[in-house]
């Protein structure tokens, strides 16, 4: 053996920082967009596969089972009735790619809008710009958001800035239903004032309505893309959370011209087309019953998750109710540094997203943590609390071991 | 409904050409990859499909099925053991990342390497090179190959002109088993010779095996991976050709230094798991049978070509018999332009690879196409062939109408 080849001064420069190793998920794991093992439809994803693969399992030596690049077109079809009815989205399977899951959509989108150096406008908390276009060398202006999303106010002083400046933004990025982290639904009127502004500033809006399907009440507001009058809005959603996000199954919803460039730069010779095939098959006859029993579980789990943290944190831990979703998004006391206790809480087994890993203001989101609670079991999420409350007492001080008796009559 | 938004002056600039509508498939489809649809072991996959649902459905509701972002680990397990069989790399499940199709593992080696302006080297005839590299603004040198694959005596030209001008190529890319689109197997004493000339000059191999368990005489030579001292390879293969290509799923084998880094930019939140468990669980126990009934079926169908162009075209197409795979590489006489010839065989439901779209020298590749021959069934393979040499026959001038009978009885 020679000695070993070096391959450092040929990677290509900029590159993210290496990967770590893989060392398995935390007991207590309340990170990561997972979703209830025990609501993965099993039985149906069975019965569907089978008689998928009977009727059509030989189409699978066509890259794209002949369907073309779009993906398959029962899942398309499914997609439009179900865009229609759930977000008043008028659109055919021609108007829809389907992709690698919804983080695929975000890198084609991205991949068709986005140079180093171009100005994105996002919500101030979310994953997407705190992470992703970071990388991309894009310059991120974060919008804050209230109890109903993204503020208009800022966003119309943003957009008269960047004006004024001769910057015209690539795009406004927003999930206004179940935003990520806050949980919170964008009202119909403040929808109506965005695409308002957004459409005098020639500037289109990303729409990434990836957890709409997961709602406390069940009806939700259209969708930007159904209510914007000059077609300026792109639309990505997915499978990952009201099925199983292991199946890596997402969409974009627009007109030719995006598509035709997202397709362009979409070199991987279609999405997985046996997870294409199981889904329409199952959720054709299921999808509406599923997600709303679904969504029972997960409210069951989210008031667990509130009953433990006004339990072990009493008032040092503040929060609103999310509208739907999988997550909530928590504020400890000004002193907490969340970047520290996920270190520390990831050594008693509890795994946290840390507030600026989220946030594209580190110091408003340096005492803030995202917790998400589909994945751990009730039991879990009571004993993962309680573990990271005494973490945080260790180590920041808060809570005081008197809180939680305070607190928890106060909050229900 | 407001004028409709123009999106065209928000695109990033140098946007490949936006994709074309898709108009379905040829009826002769002689293009694209695809498989035998009656080898589709849909049985197989219905069982697999059943048994690990029922065992491991619920892990679905995780990301990565608790397996990591490598990919599930019964699969890498399974590759670690068919690679130390079929093409003698000693390599354990952590040295494999899980891709999404083996083009996904093009995109991240690329990704990982190469930057705008670089100089990758690769082989003369391939799709890699003429479409792929072209795009991210890499100079790409082109290494003319012989029935042996690479020419050695080339490439060490190349690297010593390189060498002088102070150039590092990122990479040496080769197919060296089942070469797409010649079908040739670069011989254990090449590899040997490439190994020494690769090391020597410092330039890392990438390996692309994504044919290689598709060999007419079963055997292979080593891997490159297999037989490099230091390390200095990178391979890649994929079960598009020996399951199904819609089924996306391919890999990546090396060290931690380029895994760790593709991993980085792996931004889609692992590839599609129920297509992973699925193939995992098919092929632990089916793969080397399946494979030898498989390749028995492509040989039969590579006769029926060679026989119906040896009847249609005589003399007029010429060809080395591929060591395996589903492709023929065929030069016509030098008049025809097969970028031509391409449009009007399509108009007659017949779809071919012209030349230029798989080769760096547009002149070299101008009368040669490829043709895949997995997809057709026989009778098509017949009928397609007979209709393009009529195309081409009116189009060209060849093959002339007596050409047919000189030669049919002159190649078996």
């Amino acid at each position: 053996m020679s000695a070993a080849f070096d391959y450092a001064p040929l990677f290509k420069p900029g590159l993210p920082a290496p990967a770590a190793k893989w060392t398995g998920l935390a007991k207590y794991n309340f990170v990561g967009g997972n979703n209830d093992a025990e609501q993965v439809p099993v039985d149906g994803l069975i019965a569907a596969s089978q008689t998928v693969l009977k009727r059509e399992g030989h189409t699978l030596a066509t890259y794209g089972l002949a369907h073309g690049p779009q993906g398959y077109r029962p899942l398309r079809d499914f997609l439009a009735k179900k865009l229609k009815r759930d977000a008043g989205i008028a659109c055919a399977a021609e108007d829809i790619l389907v992709t690698s899951g919804s983080l695929q959509a975000l890198d084609l989108v991205n991949g068709v809008f986005l140079a180093r150096g171009d100005t994105a406008i996002i919500e101030q908390e979310c994953y997407q710009g705190s992470n992703r276009l970071m990388r991309l060398g894009v310059n991120t202006i974060g919008i804050p958001l209230d109890g109903d999303g993204m503020r208009m106010d800022v966003l119309s002083n943003v957009l008269d800035d960047l004006k004024q400046r001769g910057v015209r933004a690539k795009y406004i990025y927003t999930i206004p239903t179940v935003q990520n982290p806050t949980g919170s639904i964008m009202p119909e009127a403040r929808r109506a004032e965005m695409l308002k502004l957004a459409e005098a500033h020639g500037v289109p809006i990303f729409e990434d309505d990836c957890y709409a399907d997961l709602i406390w009440g069940g009806r939700r507001p259209p969708a930007l893309y159904a209510m914007s009058r000059n077609g300026g809005v792109v639309h990505v959603g997915s499978f990952s959370k009201s099925i199983a996000p292991a199946l890596r199954i997402g969409y974009i919803v627009a007109g030719w011209d995006i598509l035709s460039r997202a397709l362009s730069i979409k070199s991987d010779g279609g999405s997985g087309a046996l997870e294409q095939m199981v889904l329409a098959e199952y959720c054709i006859p299921h999808f509406a019953t599923h997600v709303s029993d679904l969504t029972r579980g997960l409210r069951v789990k989210l008031d667990t998750l509130m009953e433990a943290l006004n339990e072990q944190f009493g008032t040092a831990a503040e929060f609103e109710e999310p509208k739907g979703g999988i997550f909530l998004w928590v504020k400890l006391p000004d002193n907490v540094d969340t970047l520290k206790l996920y270190q520390s809480a990831l050594k008693a087994g509890v795994a946290i997203n840390p507030g600026p890993e989220w946030s594209v203001d580190k110091a408003y989101s340096k005492c803030r943590l995202r917790l998400c609670f589909a994945s751990p079991t009730i039991d879990e999420i009571r004993e993962g609390i309680a573990v990271l409350a005494e973490v945080c007492r260790n180590e920041f001080g808060v809570p005081t071991r008197s809180a939680n008796v305070t607190r928890a009559a106060g909050r229900s």
